[in-house]
């Protein structure tokens, strides 16, 4: 995607062949800046704190860290080391552990000497899989905004979307925005409603920072405000990422995507939610009752950050002092309120029948 | 209820006998400063710029405005002037209309010259009448909490409410707020979810101050993790505060309500609605439908205020700049997702019948 007429991708390879550059999101939208990730300890940082976040992302940022860990030791204990390190950064993100488990595979039988050479190799190939995948998951979202514009006499179809599973989330693309730029870049008539997603706001920053840099038509809303817009028809569909996704189709996202399923389900707004295969878990049953839901801190609750009217960045507590308060990352979404999932093999109901239909190997 | 020891109501006469004195609302949580109410113009302009929000008070400062007005003026004109000026400073708030109305009948058929000092008895007594109905509809919501503090052997009862209706926008006690302050005084444990309610987070601001003030035991989340606590067996009752109920019993409250009602629907968690009885209007009956919904301005959304490390209070902005926001007010629950009404004059089903029964007058 292009920031001021340039392309660019969420984590690249610098200048010197071997340390990796990010885009600092936790500077968006007000400042647009790179940073140079020169270790997998600064790699480990940059996820935990959310410097680059977005499931595909998170793994491929992992994936660089694991590289540069075994640039400097290629040894056993190196390669045992990073692993651990970079996935506990984020708990909730099975991809993480996905790319992470590929990293080691790609190492495990050859000479130390070549490890860091072949785990470069590996990473590559998943950031390059990663915008192949998105590509794919664009072009089959496309056919059902598609529709939905041909039985609108080709009237704007309204999309809303929760938090940012855009290209920033991604190498390249995205996963729930792609479909919507490739339906803009068609010509199709589209407009977002775009979710703020506090507590971290990652709608009204991220998602709405891509789409205006892109030029597609959106409103930022407040998270409580998608229910009403569907009671009065204003919503034609929804369509979010995932961090997690159960062999039965249960969906973990950004906390508040139950919400808007729920109020997708009582008002008959097809919700779906766009994935990678490497989202799933094939290991998970019920997603309400078997996915951990991370905690982060309540001074993303409390505290809030923008900019000021003179241009500088501050942070300001936006709550009442004295008052505690408790900060849920992510929550599941039942498969029941699930219209489709949308995958890099096409899109399926979410179940388990449904998954396995696409991914037969996993039967 | 106190504040700093001190008891207070949310509007009272000044020394003088004539201008209202109410807590300015927009400078909470972090500073407690009163202003001085001196016209109509000065009251209509405190309940457009919501220095005083929360249907109750709006009626009780429209009411005192209106008395004002009649101060200056006691004609016909002033009377119609004074009306029309403080009907349109909110437009979904019923009982902003239902106090004028009291107020217009209660000078409409007495001399000029006696109606100021008949529009101040009026208003009055709005105020105390408003007290006490709140004590009732505490009382009545006590022995809900009573009944699963009971069923849980005596262990916390967690509450999640949204938006603040608590004695700030009321003249004291609360609405859905004051069943809490009874159950917590009668040495039930208690623990609220403060929904923040964005985007004036008048949860993580009003809720929060007032339930600290009194001590009850709180904690504010994102408006986007009620679902998931609710899955997670973590709520046992919710209890919101309405600006309009329908006929039929659908319930107009801060946007997000909906949201909320489904979750509690779609995990068994009772869903209950605290109003007085001016809340109701009986001329609706479709509250999807009929209920007109205000947009504000898509500054509240785009920008928030709170205070800096310093102490200062500043306005920042946190959404990307260059994407439009919406704004509408509040949604409408439909009364199938209501477990109950909690009114002075009891609980009933949130329908028609269930209404009548307690307002047979009305039928």
């Amino acid at each position: 995607m292009k920031i001021a007429g340039k392309h660019y991708r969420t984590i690249w390879l610098a200048g010197d062949g071997w340390s990796v550059e990010v885009i600092d999101q936790t500077k968006l939208p007000f400042r647009f800046e790179t940073v140079a990730l020169k270790s997998a300890g600064e790699a480990a940082h940059a996820i935990r704190d959310m410097l680059v976040r977005g499931a595909p992302l998170i793994g491929a940022t992992a994936a660089y860290g694991f590289a540069m860990a075994l640039r400097e030791d290629g040894s056993d204990e190196s390669v045992e080391a990073a692993y651990e390190l970079l996935v506990q950064t984020r708990p909730t993100a099975v991809n993480l552990k996905w790319a992470l488990d590929q990293m080691a595979q790609a190492v495990k039988d050859i000479p130390v000497a070549e490890r860091a050479a072949a785990a470069y190799a590996r990473a590559a190939k998943i950031c390059d899989d990663d915008v192949e995948i998105c590509r794919r998951i664009g072009e089959e979202g496309l056919s059902i905004i598609r529709a939905l514009s041909t039985g609108k006499g080709g009237g704007t179809v309204n999309i809303l979307t929760h938090c940012n599973a855009g290209w920033l989330a991604c190498v390249d693309w995205g996963t729930a925005l792609a479909p919507i730029y490739m339906a803009h870049d068609a010509g199709l008539r589209v407009h977002v409603w775009v979710d703020e997603t506090r507590p971290r706001n990652q709608g009204a920053s991220l998602t709405a920072f891509e789409l205006h840099a892109h030029g597609v038509p959106h409103t930022i809303i407040p998270d409580n405000a998608g229910g009403h817009l569907m009671q009065h028809g204003q919503v034609d569909m929804c369509i979010v990422g995932t961090d997690r996704t159960t062999a039965t189709g249960d969906v973990a996202n950004k906390i508040g995507t139950y919400l808007k399923a729920l109020a997708a389900h009582d008002n008959g707004v097809p919700f779906y939610v766009a994935l990678p295969h490497t989202t799933i878990d094939w290991s998970l049953e019920d997603g309400v009752a078997g996915i951990e839901i991370e905690t982060r801190s309540a001074r993303e609750v409390t505290h809030m950050t923008g900019q000021t009217g003179e241009g500088a960045i501050e942070t300001v507590q936006i709550s009442s002092p004295g008052s505690a308060a408790l900060n849920y990352g992510f929550d599941v979404t039942p498969a029941r309120l699930v219209t489709g999932l949308i995958t890099e093999r096409g899109t399926c109901p979410a179940s388990r029948d449904g998954l396995l239909g696409l991914y037969p190997e996993k039967g």
